[in-house]
């Protein structure tokens, strides 16, 4: 299968953030074989193409990757988001009671329309079930790196770290070399999981080569938990341990000290930020310019639908932006430019996939993410960086090919009948409403 | 024409929060006629209606109010947006050069489409050749507070405050009882106009009734010079003068004292906050929730496309209530019911207008959104307020009348060819558009 398209603003977001006003692309099955102007296209792609497909008037780049989400929990957004105690009046006993493999697998089917609608095409998760949800994945088109949680205490669908580790590793013999899928070991947290939990974690991520990511410096009590019993902050009692090392995603990281940002670059650590749903549960603002000054490796994430409630990068982009400026008291800092990689060429690099996705370059496999530029929001474009993410939105999100597949076409799922997800999703999740409805 | 909207979620924002699981609506010309149970619609108006349509899986609201905007400046959007003097750099120097009724009218339709299928449908505006803008507001169905700006010093449609002051007498005159449009006074800021001439601005607000509107205490420099100068707060100097009064509508008010706080509820003078053109501008955050408390009334704008870049109030919403839960460290602090008001109720409260507009109720104008329920990130609404202010976005405005007439249906504006909008601008905007790029 050969597909040309043609006649767009190209934002490669290669290393050179190269760019073309009259551009094409050549996709070869699931490759790119073809990224520059149009006028320059080989000819002998222009022969034999199977389809051809004019993208006038759109800006074409990479699809968003989420660099961190809980895709089973859509049953939970918009219940207590201004509650004090929801944690322990919803979600845990909720996920403990009323969590199933159904109940993962239809929410993860919305959760998936909804990024692909949002023009993202790649997503972490960290979640129970994890090996149906990444089958989930598979059938939706959608790249996902998938990690079952890792909790001490007993849940859905373990009863300890150990329970959780024998899931990972079927995970890991199921999908270890899915062209879509990518199996990651994730333990929950260091306050809800025992360091000689983490160091299996850590062992089994190395086995196997693979990502490792956990919460980190997120919570209040955390914090004070690993003061009293520790006299140290989370990141400096994992380093001590060796629990910090160049695959792991460290999310949140809200609380660092100057101590903590060196032992992450020491470490090669990298971290997830996800400012919305941060400042929704009015946790703090990481200290994400200095980390990136430092050298550690950023991207963005959403958090779950029941902490960021939207699962769209254009909303942790422009957040991510303003609030740093804010911050910083300086309109100037966080320019756009440097934004977009973190949902892009940097959230690849994160995920040591950077030789695959992030970015439009030959040989890359074919995640594109095409925007109109027809929505009255969209002009003028001086600058194509500022126009992402400063005046683009989820409604302006036309097309997107996930490894050369086309998921989303003019706005509308390819693949999906979304009435048909939406209403398997309120059939399945009736008990759990029930439940949660009493709870309020 | 009567026209019933039958089995939609309704919230009716009046002041019982009154909502309707199976609700109706009937319009009657520019009436609401019957708001409540469908199951109760009085047989008379079933028996004759024009139109019924079934809003089924849809959420039914007043339309949004964006209290503060500058619709003439889309061609500034993207222009600078990380550049620290950019208001010297590229607006001051481009809007006194290449501004004209033409450029401003072509940009105020696009802004208008922009909001129209955002599900705003009214806003309060501040800008050049404010009179074409009032017609072009006529034109496009759309419910405009229209202030021409005024300056001490020469701009692009007047040479001084007296010009301004000769063309607001115009638009008193042109639209004086109009059914959609308001004229109001908005001088530019107390550091742009003279003491003299804010109290001309003021008496001329007074002798027909008026409101008026201006920037105040948003620059670090006006802050500076008011100190330097007058030993005072803007907002103390102003009230000296007598020149706060309940008809103003004071817009950012980002930095101020508890005595500004006090003087501002003594004046009964409102403030219009703008949290996403302040943070991207790195202005820091107004204190709404102590001023609200304090009785001050608050409405949100999203400013100028050039400041804020987009004109949809889901974002202000959004920002609102994550930024001062955050300020607070509450996440509990502005709950979602309470952000609602501020783009509805509370808005048309402000604008004395609340027997009109703002709510969805019997005997007030049809202004009506209709939020679709059919995209997977409205799925579940434990709370609708919570559904709107942290889950909807613009792609979610599925309907949209103003004063009784269908002017967004379908995701699209039924009156407009959006794509010759555009073109149009794009012609007119030409001269602007090269000056723009020079300057880059």
């Amino acid at each position: 299968m050969r597909r040309i398209l043609r006649h767009a603003y190209i934002l490669t977001m290669d290393k050179q953030f190269s760019a073309y006003e009259d551009g094409a692309l050549v996709i070869e099955d699931d490759i790119l074989v073809y990224v520059g102007s149009d006028k320059d296209i080989p000819f002998h792609f222009r022969v034999a193409a199977d389809e051809e497909v004019d993208l006038s008037d759109t800006l074409v780049m990479p699809s968003f990757i989420n660099c961190h989400t809980h895709l089973g929990m859509v049953g939970f957004r918009t219940l207590g988001d201004d509650v004090a105690d929801r944690l322990k009046r919803f979600l845990i006993p909720l996920e403990n009671e009323f969590m199933n493999e159904e109940l993962a697998v239809a929410s993860s089917r919305l959760a998936i329309a909804e990024m692909q609608l949002a023009g993202v095409g790649a997503a972490v998760d960290m979640y129970f079930f994890e090996e149906a949800i990444a089958k989930t994945a598979v059938e939706m088109g959608f790249r996902l790196w998938a990690g079952e949680t890792l909790m001490a205490s007993p849940h859905c669908d373990a009863q300890d770290v150990a329970g959780g580790l024998a899931i990972s590793r079927n995970l890991i013999s199921t999908f270890g070399n899915h062209p879509l899928i990518t199996p990651i070991i994730a333990p929950h947290a260091p306050y809800s999981t025992s360091f000689e939990d983490l160091k299996a974690a850590q062992a089994l991520a190395r086995e196997h080569g693979l990502l490792w990511t956990m919460h980190l410096s997120e919570m209040d009590f955390e914090m004070r938990s690993f003061r009293d019993t520790y006299d140290a902050t989370p990141i400096r009692h994992l380093s001590n341990l060796d629990l910090l090392d160049d695959s792991l995603l460290a999310v949140h990281c809200i609380h660092t000290s100057d101590e903590d940002i060196q032992l992450l670059v020491q470490n090669g650590t990298s971290v997830v930020h996800c400012p919305g749903a941060n400042f929704k549960a009015a946790k703090g603002l990481a200290r994400i310019p200095e980390m990136m000054e430092q050298g550690i490796a950023v991207g963005l994430g959403t958090d779950g639908p029941s902490s960021g409630n939207t699962l769209d990068l254009f909303t942790q982009m422009k957040l991510y932006a303003i609030l740093h400026k804010n911050e910083k008291k300086d309109r100037t800092a966080i320019p756009a430019r440097s934004v977009v990689p973190l949902c892009t060429s940097e959230a690849a690099k994160l995920l040591h996939a950077y030789d695959r996705i992030g970015s439009l370059e030959e040989g890359k496999k074919a995640d594109i993410l095409v925007l109109g530029l027809d929505g009255p929001n969209m002009v003028p474009a001086y600058d194509p960086y500022s126009l992402i993410v400063y005046s683009s939105g989820v409604q302006n999100v036309q097309h997107l090919f996930t490894n050369g597949n086309w998921v989303v076409r003019d706005h509308r799922l390819t693949g999906v009948d979304l009435k048909q997800l939406k209403n398997d999703f309120l059939h399945v999740a009736q008990p759990f409403f029930e439940a949660a409805c009493k709870r309020l």
